[in-house]
């Protein structure tokens, strides 16, 4: 009997964790001795939704720089499966590969904006190159979830979000990094307790309908529930009847009162959630229950929480699943919507060679390139406000700006201090107070003022005569 | 300096990987000692495209349930940081806890419809629902991916669809996970180096564009190319001027012939892909090279495939990355969509009490469902094409039909015998030459006939009677 596969990734695996060109390209790089240094940039041409992004993944991506080995196993495999042939030096070289070159990076959680490089590696190509499959996966889903997650902390003001999307996330480990990315940017916490242990951040969670369904009555439930909680209880009300469910809360409500305790909320997970939050609440007060708080969940997204609370719903938090946990590119109201992905690309910019650089671009329809290795300046206002950002070449200077781009690792040696998950979520936050209102509308928001220095505006000029 | 963290999920990891309501719900069912035997049923209300689903991802929840494995470290962890309480001896209890129940499913590649259950749990009812977020996690994913790629494949008929997604899919285990289901459902291959070990699965690459920009010119990349891999030559054409590409990779496949190769192909990556690979086919053919063929990428999807194959594009093969690997629910004729997951859920539908099976029912809003247990018959014409489905419970019998689920685990033990993926793959393939045209349609496809037995028709009256 076949033992089925579990199928985890493990940190071994890494070094394949790539797109076959990238070794069918790197062959003839190596065949060729095609080792000048190269710069490539990872950027976003347009955002899915609004208008800026919040850059996300990079510890996991310099942790991954610091995995790749290629194993002799892995190898093996390689010269036994691959069409291509491999042989002739080029998987003695992959079996020495380590990163030599130079990353430098905004630090996660720096809001930016389409086609502002967030990330750049330069050094060796074939080395710069093969980062390219893992750098992207890591990158382009963390953001999405942190700029998907920021939006409806946003709206959501005061209130909690929590992430509950395990359940229709895209595999285990976009689970695993949607609880990251969205603690990053600005949740309370997750319902995922691997998430909670993994990032260490709260970890968050109630009742479900099948502990309810699986007593003679709804009340009998919510009350062994509080007797086994009686500090921490959040009581589901719409297995059966919403408005019924509140009333046996109110029930147990008073119970844990007489006891000296206090019903901490109740959760709405179905219906019209304007219309049943503003009737519990009157229930709730009307039982003299004022603290008990409301959460609410149910196909949320930053549209529908903005809706709620434009209404005036007296909702106190909310719990978001699908549509956090996969970056739902949908917007409820119009219906529309586009592939729920972020679609950052890696692209060659620079090459070095005999001390001379070389501009690269791409002329592909739609896909053109600003060529060179660039830094991005923020300019702020005398309130701190960011007023605009100016793209430059790396060595260009800026005056009175900020130089969003730092350097992390060089010459294959760490040099940046990763802060902790905490201290990149204060950041976060802090970047979004200082982002003009406008620019954080949900539709609508205006375009941030990306400008290029007067050197890249020369060189683009160039570019586009020459061809 | 703190280490930056890779956050990979270990076979160790899988026991957390719930959401947190499984245990605040189980520990009072410990409490009060709720050990009936329940059922809970995977099905999905609706489809997110299409009529159809490709029921993909049992041999990872299989692997996962004889792997949950409360180790003293978790437990430790759960104790000190919990806000609940979890002691009394429910920590003792998952230290112990394995699955000693029943699973039964619908083997991996089987095509099947709304509201039909694909998997169903019994047993103790605490062991049954810990099961949950995993399941829905592994479940939703890979059955969103193999049915949105069995679309694709269709539309494609017998030309090749390649897997080109990890660099959007969400995470790094989902760009392994869609590998495989892709691949289940029916495509050739995958870009990703470790899916193609992972699930021994062809893998497939060319060239990118930073090998071409890298070389003082085009033809002199595409001549070093060939020269590394003369027999494997398919030659990316649109870095600069597309057409001039082709010219280019005519010059070299000449120069292939005269050394007694073949170029394989060339590669169209951007424009518009009907006008471009028609011209590319007519210069290819001028030139005598009507054997190379044309492979084309560039934000495909079904609806995409379709509309260049109906107008007689000359394309040999479809590499589909970004709205495979992600399951894009967005139909870009219409710029309509939806979140980009599978809804599925995992639902009480019965207990079993001193010996009396009780049904189990839930009467939120829109979310209502059909009590008990059951199983899937599948009545076929004459043909042996797919007629009718019919819903009954477990130990009815339906005359002339087809079980479709299939007892995987008894008593905690396996006993099923998994098949490669090869076979899931073939028996896939099969299903889909079975399933009727108009249920293929990619809009506007027909509802197949899901019948419901005399016995739950009575009991689903007698429900929304009570009610």
């Amino acid at each position: 009997m076949r033992q089925p596969k579990l199928g985890l990734l493990t940190k071994s695996d890494l070094a394949l964790f790539l797109d076959y060109y990238e070794l069918t390209s790197a062959k003839p790089d190596f065949a060729y001795g095609k080792q000048a240094t190269v710069t490539e940039e990872y950027f976003v041409r347009s955002v899915p939704f609004g208008s800026y992004l919040v850059a996300t993944g990079l510890e996991q991506v310099i942790a991954f720089v610091f995995s790749i080995k290629f194993e002799e196993k892995d190898l093996g495999w390689l010269e036994a499966t691959s069409t291509p042939d491999f042989r002739n030096g080029f998987l003695d070289f992959l079996k020495e590969f380590s990163f030599s070159g130079d990353i430098q990076a905004v630090p996660e959680g720096t809001i930016m904006f389409p086609r502002e490089p967030m990330l750049s590696v330069t050094g060796p190509a074939i080395e710069v190159q093969i980062l390219e499959t893992y750098l992207l996966n890591v990158m382009n889903f963390q953001t999405l979830i942190a700029t998907k997650t920021a939006r409806m902390v946003d709206v959501a003001q005061d209130r909690t979000v929590v992430e509950f999307g395990a359940r229709r996330a895209h595999g285990r480990d976009a689970a695993l990094l949607a609880a990251r990315a969205s603690y990053l940017a600005g949740a309370t916490g997750t319902s995922l307790v691997i998430g909670g242990k993994m990032w260490d951040i709260p970890y968050i969670g109630t009742i479900h309908h099948a502990f309810i369904q699986n007593r003679p009555s709804e009340l009998q439930a919510f009350r062994e529930y509080a007797e086994c909680f009686p500090h921490n209880t959040i009581l589901l009300v719409d297995t059966y009847d919403t408005l019924e469910g509140v009333r046996n809360a109110c029930i147990v409500g008073h119970e844990l009162k007489s006891r000296g305790f206090e019903l901490q909320g109740i959760r709405l997970d179905s219906g019209n959630l304007l219309a049943l939050s503003i009737a519990a609440r009157k229930i709730l007060d009307e039982a003299g229950l004022e603290g008990v708080k409301i959460f609410v969940s149910s196909d949320l997204d930053e549209y529908r929480i903005q809706e709620l609370l434009k209404a005036n719903a007296p909702i106190d938090g909310f719990g978001v699943g699908t549509r956090l946990a996969t970056g739902a590119n949908y917007n409820p109201l119009t219906r529309e919507g586009g592939p729920s992905a972020l679609p950052g690309v890696y692209k060659l910019v620079e090459r070095v060679e005999d001390g001379k650089i070389i501009p690269k671009v791409k002329l592909s329809p739609g896909k053109v390139l600003l060529p060179f290795r660039k830094q991005v300046y923020r300019h702020y206002n005398r309130k701190g406000q960011f007023r605009q950002d100016t793209l430059a070449r790396w060595d260009e200077r800026v005056p009175d700006a900020e130089s969003l781009l730092l350097p992390i690792i060089q010459q294959g040696q760490m040099v940046y201090d990763f802060p902790s998950l905490n201290e990149s979520r204060s950041y976060c936050r802090e970047q979004f107070r200082r982002l003009p209102k406008r620019y954080r509308r949900l539709t609508n928001a205006s375009a941030y003022p990306v400008k290029l220095s007067p050197e890249l505006v020369r060189i683009k000029r160039k570019t586009l005569r020459k061809r």
